[in-house]
């Protein structure tokens, strides 16, 4: 029984025609020609909690991204390439029509099909200034308009809805943050100076953790505490959250910094920055419209911005390095007895995706120190792994079969760090097709790995880096290369990425992931993902001030599904070297048996 | 004697005290704080008219791109990284300071020193929607405002300002162009339908000589007729041009199609636009605010986006590929003349880089079929080579040396096809830090050569490619490795571009060059420029559609430079096969001389 990661399917299409119809009555009611409800919280949290789940409980759509338009005579849902085909699986399609991403966005969407002079309905708490920009012209290419709500439309028709979380907030300790929140505001109210900033309003909860050294846990996977801070130029800040989530040890370290208000008083502290006139910084790609409008109706300068904490929280201090390293030593541990158990028993034919989320996170169990997993366990076997994002249920559970591939992408939330990590792993015995797929996957992972970019290097740069291997073979994947990562929070962090929208430069500190992969439907799924670590390097007769990466993950990569005839010395010296500090990291913590295996799978290749 | 080519200094650091002065007594009188000042004319252009060159006028820089911002204690004059050595050069620092853009933007600096409560004066003609907001969000962000002017307030202080250019407009022929402005008009509303628009007005030259296949003459290097056009949802679209550059050859070929209009009557049209209350779109990135204004003051809705010419004109049809192609070949002639003749008369130590120019253009100018020169010849020596953009003028010219790297970036205007060539050559022999550096930027230029990559790939995404081999010996080079160029029209043309900022998607027929380079300031530069086109590629087992370049110059990359022993296999095949292709093309249309050089020039390495 897994303590952390459920295989019910929590939605049905059946939802769709009951609450969409529900929902069109309630338009007619008001006036309204449409709504819009994208999978956001009052935060644009990537894990929301179940009482923002609307988008799900309107549609049956239960995936991490996706945006519905609902119109009286016809409804879309658009989703990215992740979603294509549980989409099409979890809505029912005469009622509302899956869309691409890739097609066609939701304001394309709406320009095409909002009627001229139509309405469209929106809640301006889940939608940012730019988002509803783009929604704005949408609209108007569209010759309508656009109409706030002051409650929710779907919240207005869900009558069973569930209430706002109310888990405890407590203190990240200092062993594990690296720097006191005293030192945290002060660097933050730097930031506000060179902007001319008199108050800033953190609406990001992840901001507000970090900024605070404060954890909580209202969503899954992340200790997110839910909640708003408002920092002044001077003086305390302001704390918002519902008092039943406050504990003393909270109040004790949070001590003068901040007081604590509960959040039915925010909307009147915004009235309250507001009049006292100064400019205000709002978090362009987290601050809700209804914020800005709230400060600047009561008379206050709204500067739409980036919150200057998360590049700050983006950097990791030497602490929080310290902490990564010990929590990946810690899950290659974990990770290595699970795969030694899974090589074991998965040619006995009898294992299912679900039995193999069961072991992994019992083995990150047995380490003591698991506070949750990162997110869902993608376990996904033969087709099932082609799946970039399958979410293993009940319903969907598969056995893993002789010679076929497995792939499982995971990640714990250890008090010290965050991991999250893909292996890909032959059962059985892998096709020449596999082997040459996998090897240009991991060609591409060793690319970035041994990437070297100068100072002021993005994300954006590299990233095709890691799709080479695959675009000589006419191939691709449809998703980034990676992502950050938080310090015991949130397992997807901004701004920095790996991808094509990766504009964020690369600092020293920088924590991110390095998964390329390669997905062919139907078939199988491959991906190779570890944590990396920016760090300096020097080079000689170079002159300029150059980054690469440090690996932090530590766990085997498949040899089986290796092709070493199409790699390049660098690269087999890479997986030889990586290997070898593999044995020599994880070994000495392992018993007998899993050393023995780890040995064979770490094995030097030529 | 260069006929399309100058080397006067035409500005003197003298300028700036005595204008600058001048311009501070206007801001007094009129009771402004300051006033930004950017090099750009009413179109955005690259290259503008004498009367545009306001920047050069008041500072004496006289650059391409830069802004300057006037107050009344300091002034900056902000360039990119293309410009600093020239800027601190041209300018009076004791009166106006150079900043470096990649330092601060000129919105940073307005930030920092546009005193509270300070007035920054500037003219609507010459500012983007885009640009406007940075501008405003600046001005806001140091506690001051912003507010237009009528007249340009250097034009007001500028006694002697050139005139307005005249030159004929005449018609692009139908060979060249490949495609009627019928048809090319029918292609275009049929994108105004999808965008649900009312009319267009074409603010970019480029786009307007583009649809209505017509040619100009009213700016340097680009066969630009100087205009703008309206083009309504049906009906005769209006081009406003000054009535004395009308030929009757332009009326006839326009015929039904459009009716001329003097410039005089633009701004009653823009009000009659507004007035007919449509939906009016002006392009993001030339259509000036003041365009913006006056439609809306009139009624209209206007629709900041994309002129969706702009996408047209970068795809080239059959006829245009096939007019660039013969130009390549004529162009490859001339070149391939020049450099044996470099070859022979350079180690001598007499020439100059303004001879080398002369000689050059003279080698163009004997295909007889030379318009123009595409831009200003680069013409580096020794340590001028460093500088990316360097222009000759009489004193800053330097002899080629013995032992030192002379750099040639050229290009030409033919009526079928626009070149831009860039060669590093050495002169005697090279050091073996200066191989290393040329075999560097020879394989991120073959990188991008042989690039193979799924269609949606942005010039962002690869741009990397070229700067790899650099980035591992601790290198890089501060410019983008490729720009679009034009069908007899400008050298530099968007959206698309090999560069960080590349986003526009690669399209089969979009050409692009692929330039790369290294530069050690104060000693040598080095750059290897061919043109290239985005054509299909299959790659059999893929599951993608791939795209792959075509190299379009043919023209011997010096061979005395490459260090073989640091290429690979799959380089070095790609260096031997481009170097038959030259011979093959070229040789056959040589002189006995002259092909005797290319056949050493282009021998396989091995």
């Amino acid at each position: 029984m897994a303590q952390f990661q459920f295989f019910d399917d929590t939605t049905s299409p059946a939802q769709g025609p009951a609450h969409i119809a529900k929902l069109r009555a309630e338009l007619s009611r008001r006036g309204f020609d449409g709504f819009i409800i994208p999978r956001a919280d009052e935060h644009q949290g990537e894990y929301v909690p179940r009482s923002a789940e609307r988008l799900s409980w309107l549609t049956g759509f239960a995936g991490s991204a996706g945006t519905a338009v609902i119109l009286q005579d016809k409804a879309a849902l658009v989703v990215d390439g992740r979603y294509t085909v549980q989409a099409a699986e979890q809505v029912d399609t005469s009622v509302i029509t899956p869309v691409q991403l890739a097609d066609q966005t939701p304001e394309d969407w709406i320009t095409a099909n909002l009627p001229e002079g139509g309405v469209l309905a929106y809640d301006p708490w889940l939608h940012t200034s730019d988002g509803l920009k783009r929604l704005e012209k949408a609209v108007q290419r569209a010759g309508g308009k656009l109409a706030p709500v002051d409650m929710n439309l779907v919240d207005v028709i869900w009558i069973d809805r569930p209430a706002p979380p109310q888990a405890p907030v407590r203190p990240h300790p200092l062993d594990h943050a690296g720097e006191t929140s005293e030192a945290k505001l002060e660097r933050i109210r730097r930031k506000m100076t060179e902007a001319k900033l008199d108050a800033l309003v953190i609406s990001d909860p992840h901001n507000l953790a970090w900024a605070f050294n404060l954890r909580g846990g209202d969503v899954g996977y992340t200790p997110l505490p839910l909640g708003y801070a408002v920092v002044p130029k001077t003086g305390r800040a302001t704390l918002f959250f519902d008092p039943a989530k406050i504990t003393n040890e909270a109040g004790d370290a949070v001590g003068d910094l901040a007081e604590f208000a509960p959040m039915t008083s925010f909307q009147s502290a915004l009235d309250a920055l507001g009049q006292k006139g100064g400019k205000v910084r709002i978090d362009s790609t987290t601050g809700a419209v209804a914020l800005i409008r709230r400060i600047e109706a009561a008379g206050g300068t709204v500067d739409v911005g980036a919150d200057p904490i998360a590049l700050m929280k983006a950097v990791k201090n030497n602490a929080e390095i310290a902490g990564s390293r010990t929590a990946h030593l810690r899950d290659g541990v974990a990770v290595a007895r699970f795969l030694a158990w899974l090589d074991r028993e998965a040619p006995k034919g009898q294992l299912t995706e679900i039995d193999v989320v069961e072991a992994l996170e019992a083995s990150r169990v047995e380490t003591g120190a698991l506070k949750n997993i990162s997110f869902p366990s993608i376990s996904g076997a033969g087709p099932n792994a082609a799946l970039p994002h399958y979410r293993v249920t009940s319903s969907s559970n598969r056995k893993l079969e002789l010679n076929q591939i497995f792939l499982i992408d995971s990640g714990a939330q250890y008090e010290d760090g965050t991991t999250d990590i893909t292996r890909t792993i032959i059962v059985g015995e892998p096709s020449p097709e596999m082997k040459d797929r996998f090897t240009r996957v991991l060609q591409g992972h060793i690319a970035i790995a041994r990437a070297v970019f100068p100072k002021g290097t993005t994300g954006a740069q590299i990233d095709a880096f890691a799709r080479k291997p695959l675009w000589e073979a006419g191939l691709d994947f449809d998703h980034g290369t990676g992502h950050g990562i938080g310090s015991y929070l949130s397992v997807h962090e901004g701004p920095q990425r790996i991808a094509k929208t990766g504009h964020t430069p690369l600092e020293i500190g920088m924590m991110l992931s390095n998964e390329p992969g390669f997905y062919k439907a139907g078939e199988y799924g491959i991906r190779i993902e570890n944590l990396i670590l920016v760090e300096p390097r020097t080079i000689p007769g170079g002159d300029r001030e150059m980054f690469g990466f440090e690996t932090l993950t530590f766990t085997p990569i498949d040899l089986r599904l290796v092709e070493p005839s199409i790699m390049n010395a660098h690269e087999i010296a890479w997986l030889n070297t990586y290997h070898a500090a593999v044995r020599e990291k994880i070994a000495p913590h392992l018993d007998a048996e899993t050393r023995a295996w780890l040995e064979n799978a770490t094995k030097p290749i030529a």
